[in-house]
């Protein structure tokens, strides 16, 4: 067995799925106690600067573009025209800025609850909130249950759920009358995508439950899409994309495959691989 | 930090890249140190049983599937007409029981220099080794770059290369050389295919020089694909195929459309999904 105990590795134990993932760190750049959670950042050797939340990998410099771009791109190009957009955490701005990249969005919120993220953010990843000066976005930082509640009906086209995992502050984001307040306040065509956690580890559990509460909620349909996500439990993971009034299983292949985004991993190709699930998926939720 | 040092955990630790995984065990099944490696078998909570290779993980029961259909799938759809096959390394077999759903296959034989691996699949993975009853399968345990070098030129219509990393035992099966004599011994049309290390890792260095290599072997076609592969390096992994007098950027889709094997991840859709490369893969490989 090798020694991860000491100061030069940060390691995340999964307990209820018997496996751990390490990160060699140099330094701990931040170590804060915000009225939420534990947000922490670490210098590591390989992967660039690394955020933690409560014990959790929130991302890395190296591989969060992965995780941005698919909570982003599929449910852009998904809604037939999306003007106006809502995300619901993401205070690492990652998400914010690859929603940007649409030159068609008018109006992008992001809300979290926790401005200690968004602060981390700035001095620690600055690239990932390079776009936040375009006069596009809007930060808030609030009860992103409550500024839903109070959302005008059907006046959002893309609601993105970009939460940490279904314990501590994000509990409530999974919850079917969560889900019932965001049907509320998209308009018809509306797509909604939340982060859905390991295909290997929650294809039979929170996923299949999201997918069920999701359509219980009123949404027409349903897409979980896979994606590689290294610093993430079993280096796997997916988003959930629901439609209201719309089929989230077709996007506008054409835009997709013609965009000029300067994209590292989506592609029209990826989004329509993720589409097709693996059986073993298929399976789990049927 | 959390504390991993204790008999409870196997960890593998990838210096170079500053990360590690590891799973919580239950119990060591066998420590066999054969003539080539030092092989171990761990009875793990979550993942089934565990094979490690010189320390390196090399499959579990839960995910090894994933490794399995994508190194003998993508291959076989992609030859035209795949007869005769040959397995280099893959000891534990479960290569060799993806190669035989395919029934217009007519002979395999899988050659590994370590018939310890073998014993211990049988023993402890019995899944992997259900097919090795079949009439058409061949099992050899020798060095299976001598046996290269003495086959027959223009013989074989599949070769797959299923070997460990490029150090230890597996050394010689990533050199320029070796690739020659693999291509001598492929008919005209034929396929070979490379386990060949991360996406996150390698791209930019051991899957990038495979290309090169291959290109320089005189193959006329080279395409990696990536997947997911939670225990492996990164969790996410890939192969790389090569055609002789053949596009391995083409396969033949409506056969992986239509066929009854029961699949848990390889889908027609997943081997288009895996050809189109993400941006920042064809950007280390131009």
């Amino acid at each position: 067995m090798s020694d991860l105990r000491d100061e030069q590795w940060f390691t995340e134990v999964f307990d209820s799925h018997g496996s751990a993932f390490s990160l060699k760190v140099s330094e701990k750049l931040l170590d804060v106690q915000s009225p939420y959670q534990h947000l922490e950042v670490y210098a590591t050797e390989t992967y660039g600067n690394l955020m933690v939340l409560d014990g959790c990998v929130m991302l890395t410099d190296r591989d969060n573009f992965l995780y941005h771009e698919m909570i982003a791109h599929p449910a852009l190009f998904t809604h037939q025209d999306p003007k106006r957009v809502v995300i619901i955490g993401g205070g690492d701005c990652g998400t914010l800025k690859e929603v940007l990249r649409h030159p068609d969005v008018e109006k992008v919120t992001q809300i979290d609850i926790d401005e200690e993220v968004t602060k981390a953010a700035e001095r620690f990843f600055p690239e990932l909130v390079e776009a936040n000066g375009d006069p596009r976005a809007e930060l808030l930082f609030a009860d992103g249950v409550k500024w839903v509640d109070d959302a005008a009906d059907e006046s959002i086209d893309v609601l993105i759920i970009d939460s940490t995992d279904p314990v501590g502050p994000a509990e409530g984001l999974f919850k079917t009358d969560f889900l019932k307040r965001c049907h509320r306040i998209l308009k018809s065509g509306g797509v909604m995508v939340q982060q859905s956690e390991s295909p290997l580890y929650h294809s039979g559990s929170i996923i299949r439950e999201l997918r069920n509460d999701m359509r219980e909620a009123g949404f027409d349909s349903v897409a979980t899409l896979p994606f590689p996500q290294p610093v993430y439990p079993s280096g796997w993971w997916s988003v959930t994309l629901a439609g209201k009034g719309t089929s989230v299983e077709n996007f506008r292949e054409e835009a997709a495959a013609s965009h000029e985004m300067p994209l590292q991993y989506y592609t029209v190709d990826a989004h329509r691989g993720a589409l097709a699930l693996p059986p073993f998926m298929r399976k789990a939720f049927a």
